[in-house]
């Protein structure tokens, strides 16, 4: 099983601004001509594991975006109601269990998202793929991708491209293990 | 005048590790075919603004190591020796002083190093363009290349290449005012 991180951030590693802002994340459609990147990403995976907060952002769009199963892990959240049963399950369990029931329910490929699920998972060594996205900004503050670790992890730089018409590059990086 | 800031960081935005260390970064030299492109940004560049930080580790590498003249901010550092006159000057005063005055002497393009100074400049809104070389490790703790900002600073992406056989990303951002 592969856990894939695929997400946007400040120059200086901001994923949200100090008020939990994303208003300054490019919210262009995908220029014509250019690949629909997060499409491509999108299905290559089998599931996507995300955190509260990530969840009620994706809310807050008013339309459900995935087609793949959604997995929510959250301690506090209430049940979610029948009608989400085909798009979203909550975990109030150990991350590491949720893990072991999706590779037995035949996922090879999970979508990492949200950011501190993203530092729990780093924290424990378990992504291997990081697919970031810059956008040329300076935050000065907010919500950081990254946080502590308790020793430094390798990755190797697989590939680099530009979007949208030059003003984003988008790297991907493999763990080195 | 325009000033310039070409660093290399972790993918986490660390210029060195927990212990100040920077045997993370790739100490190559250059591979036969790449262009230095180190070397090209310092032939463009007429002078070099340090913090005594980044002075004292330069001075570690036991050779002198800059064709330019070399500014070193501090207020505590004493006085250099009469040798270093053609190669290193210290400035005890307001950065902004020095700034009128390297005009005065003509000096358009100057090069900022070291993360204090660089933070300090970000601050102020000084920095006219940013090259940033990413290396793919996570640190997870370290020195941090940006700081605090008073607000958010635009850049447009202007360039990104790939150096060292395709091992590192880097990417040229300018101000947009």
């Amino acid at each position: 099983m592969a856990n894939h991180v695929f997400i946007a951030h400040s120059l200086d590693g901001y994923i949200a601004d100090r008020s939990g802002g994303i208003d300054w994340l490019p919210q262009l459609p995908v220029p014509e001509g250019e690949p629909d990147v997060f499409a491509a990403f999108m299905q290559r995976m089998d599931a996507i594991v995300m955190g509260r907060r990530t969840f009620q952002t994706v809310l807050s769009f008013g339309q459900w975006p995935y087609t793949k199963p959604v997995y929510v892990l959250s301690r506090s959240m209430p049940p979610l109601s029948a009608e989400w049963a085909d798009k979203a399950q909550l975990w109030g369990g150990e991350p590491a269990r949720l893990l072991d029931q999706l590779k037995t329910l035949g996922y090879r490929e999970l979508y990492i998202d949200g950011g501190q699920v993203v530092q729990y998972f780093l924290a424990h060594d378990w992504i291997d793929e990081l697919t970031l996205t810059r956008v040329p900004i300076l935050l000065g503050g907010g919500v950081p991708l990254f946080g502590a670790l308790p020793w430094p992890l390798h990755f190797t730089h697989v590939s680099t491209q530009l979007l949208s018409g030059g003003t984003l590059s988008m790297s991907t990086y493999h763990r080195l293990r």
